[in-house]
């Protein structure tokens, strides 16, 4: 079951760059800069809560944020919903009708497990599940 | 000061068209669908918690929304942070070197007062700042 809104990731040409540019916005320093290797992308995140504001810089090797920084410019790239059981929720979208990206979970940044919903079944916007660290 | 992320805009053709493909990947139907009259926008809502969805769809007079639409397509728009004073945010940030869309807060959906940060500014992101009902 779909159960909040976990992140919005955001895709930025530079951390250098964009991370001050948020800091003076929000008034407050991030909460953090880490490296996801798997995915081949460099992520500075603000907490609010149980959900995040996440900049995301493409490294060498990376597609997905890349190709939208080639196609869009900088800006919003994709909202995360945290799911108890990414599995079971993309089964039922999946099932609905819905265009999947993966029709089963993967493993995402800090452990956790998930699952991309295609746009064009959420009015252009890239869609993401995410479970918890570990879980399903 | 910028207290949670208050909503996600998504800017969409069609409420009749992708309300219902978001309560198919939500899980649950829409929490309520508004015009605002004086932003010429129909909105329909699906909220977590503190936090909320919101799926825009430009009527007639609409210039921001509808322009999106036409240059980007359908997809995300803007994000709004709730301030405890947007006056007293926008002065903060636009006095720290932001380009502000508006340098002082106006009048926005549901009475609250709002106020733009300029996306040249926050990395490609449409930003708006909202505060309380009736407050500032």
């Amino acid at each position: 079951m779909i159960q909040h809104i976990d992140h919005i990731g955001i895709a930025v040409a530079s951390l250098d760059e964009s991370v001050p540019l948020f800091e003076r916005l929000l008034g407050r320093p991030c909460d953090g800069i880490e490296t996801v290797e798997d995915q081949h992308v460099r992520t500075a995140f603000f907490r609010f809560g149980s959900m995040s504001l996440e900049l995301l810089e493409p490294l060498e090797g990376n597609t997905g944020v890349a190709a939208f920084l080639e196609k869009r410019g900088q800006g919003m790239h994709h909202v995360a919903f945290a799911s108890d059981d990414v599995a079971a929720d993309l089964n039922r979208i999946g099932s609905a009708g819905a265009r999947l990206i993966d029709s089963v979970p993967r493993p995402g940044a800090g452990g956790k497990c998930v699952g991309f919903v295609h746009p064009k079944s959420a009015s252009g916007v890239l869609v993401e599940l995410c479970g918890k660290n570990g879980g399903s």
